[in-house]
């Protein structure tokens, strides 16, 4: 820390993203990055972007009027950030201080917690139920912002719509945020919910079922009210905040719908066939309605078994956190990819076992 | 405004950038962009990324490195930034407060209000001097962190480095930051004082001599500390802020130095040229180490050319506060643009005469 920094920040805490590793090659099934490539279309369209001397729209309005054709809004309805995480903070930056607390689950996405800590706001956690689902009624008329990821993380359990609007119903004073990082690989959106509810948010990301992690993408849709906001801070932090190749790559990957559903359909099948093999070896495994599936190994500790699991040559992300020490995260990959990952997992517990044994002779 | 904003947002007024004409052709001589297009390894480097469903490495490590090579500094030295305008927000973010305010000059970059509104600070703006020039006595122990775009914008002047150290060794206890976004046109750069001022930080752009202002990269060079404290802020707020393709590109560029240097000297040579035919137009122009000129046209009020200017097809940038008002600040262009817009600025200025002589008879 130098000696310069102000106090305000002494005691951020910043978020950990899952490792990205240098050197020794891994499968990486940590930080749930989809395991397809861009559409050719879209490695056309930023090979085809040449004039970087320039400054990109900085209202991003191309790219703006695909995403609202594709959600039946209206362009001044979106709202695109350098990533959702972008999106999110402005979010928390905008719409968040003392008098408009935000609340969210204890098991979430870590970020909002950092998001908190870094706007001086309180760390509204409200626990998840046992099995790890939401008690809607926690957030019945809560007096606060709320924000929900939709599905969730880690946990990758979802809500249905009309689960979504009852929260919305009972907090028609404050904000409801859906995080819909994972949407297409399973859930209901809210998009369709914009229409009846203008405290409405929901954030979308490149970054999963559209294979564009490295571009730094992500959007908000809501109220033309709520965007102006958003664009004002923008437009007072950083209004060029979208690059030309990004904004180019987006609004290919938008048009290209067809190559990006395919992916999805094998992404889920894949993922249902992972989690029934992890079953039949007595894992516990919610039901997933992302790119990822949250799995308890049977007689081994969550750590050890991705310790076990790098050895071998495969990182998956493990949360040192008390409700879910002994799960993984497991970012659903080819084919090929999940059934290395499922041999050697099968190596591993039956090592493990083996231990066992000798320890208890 | 919806009204969910925090009133902490509510009087925000943001940064308003050049105008980005859609529609008609203008010569665009308003936002200080390179005439020249990136260099040709330039766009090879961002055509061969290809695995945008990878998350980019949120160090930036290989951008870092050959940006520590070129400037002699170690890696853990740099920060990179979603263009500098990031870079310079979270620089106000991160080191100012009520215990530690920043000052900067009336006439600068205007962003630099912004950010003190938006992280609600004083607006301590020191008066240049009648001829444009920085009173280096307001700045000597000043109390407070100095801000400084060297060379200036829109007034094109800048400080010797030795004027820079005497503002760095009298605010030993304060942060001088050092706005080089135009220091490749013939500034002298304070890299090396980085050696015997922990207090200083440098911050610089691709979207001027590198011709990357589309890619969206900027950075800060200081000790590993303040490097430190801003990774910290940018790991609580948006960790992969810089993508994969960006990266790419500033890569090559920075390595590609021998392109970037001819540019620069093309473009320096048309500046001179066309200072001087301003010159004979009897403009007074400040003698500029930018990529742009600022100067006064001679019996014609500086908004009455800039509109001149618009409706033959050129864009320059206005600026309508008190003591500019009178001023234009023109981007320089390849010799073939500058020709043409000393051909037009000729005939609004006949024009302009005529009127004058039919008004006084």
């Amino acid at each position: 820390m130098s000696r310069f920094l102000s106090k305000r920040l002494n005691s951020l805490e910043p978020y950990v993203p899952g490792e990205q590793p240098h050197g020794k090659k891994y499968l990486k099934l940590n930080t749930n990055e989809s395991p397809y490539p861009p559409s050719p279309a879209v490695l056309a369209a930023k090979n085809k972007e040449e004039n970087l001397q320039l400054y990109p729209d900085p209202d991003a309005g191309l790219l703006s009027e695909v995403l609202a054709a594709k959600y039946k809004v209206n362009a001044n309805q979106i709202f695109l950030g350098n990533g959702s995480d972008e999106v999110l903070a402005f979010l928390f930056q905008a719409f968040c201080d003392e008098d408009h607390e935000i609340c969210y689950p204890d098991l979430t996405y870590g970020f909002y917690s950092v998001f908190a800590a870094l706007f001086g706001l309180k760390r509204n956690e409200i626990p998840l139920k046992a099995d790890f689902t939401i008690d809607l009624g926690d957030y019945a008329f809560c007096g606060k912002n709320v924000l929900i990821a939709n599905p969730n993380a880690p946990t990758g359990l979802s809500l249905k719509r009309e689960e979504i609007e009852q929260i919305l119903k009972t907090n028609a004073e404050h904000l409801v945020i859906i995080d819909e990082a994972y949407i297409d690989f399973g859930g209901e959106s809210s998009v369709s919910l914009l229409e009846r509810y203008d405290n409405l948010i929901v954030v979308q990301t490149f970054s999963k079922s559209r294979s564009l992690a490295g571009a730094r993408l992500g959007y908000a849709i809501a109220s033309k009210e709520i965007i102006a906001d958003l664009k004002k801070l923008k437009f007072s932090f950083n209004p060029y905040n979208i690059n030309s190749l990004s904004m180019k790559a987006g609004t290919a990957a938008v048009l290209d719908e067809e190559y990006y559903c395919m992916c999805c359909e094998e992404l889920i099948q894949t993922r249902e066939k992972t989690k029934r093999a992890l079953r039949e070896l007595k894992f516990t495994v919610t039901n997933s309605d992302t790119n990822f599936l949250f799995a308890k190994p049977d007689g081994i500790k969550g750590e050890e078994y991705y310790l076990a699991l790098k050895r071998h040559g495969i990182l998956v992300r493990h949360f040192n956190t008390e409700r879910i020490r002994d799960y993984v995260r497991i970012s659903i990959g080819t084919p090929l990819q999940m059934d290395f990952f499922l041999e050697e997992t099968k190596k591993i517990l039956k090592g493990s076992k083996k231990m066992q044994e000798v320890i208890q002779k």
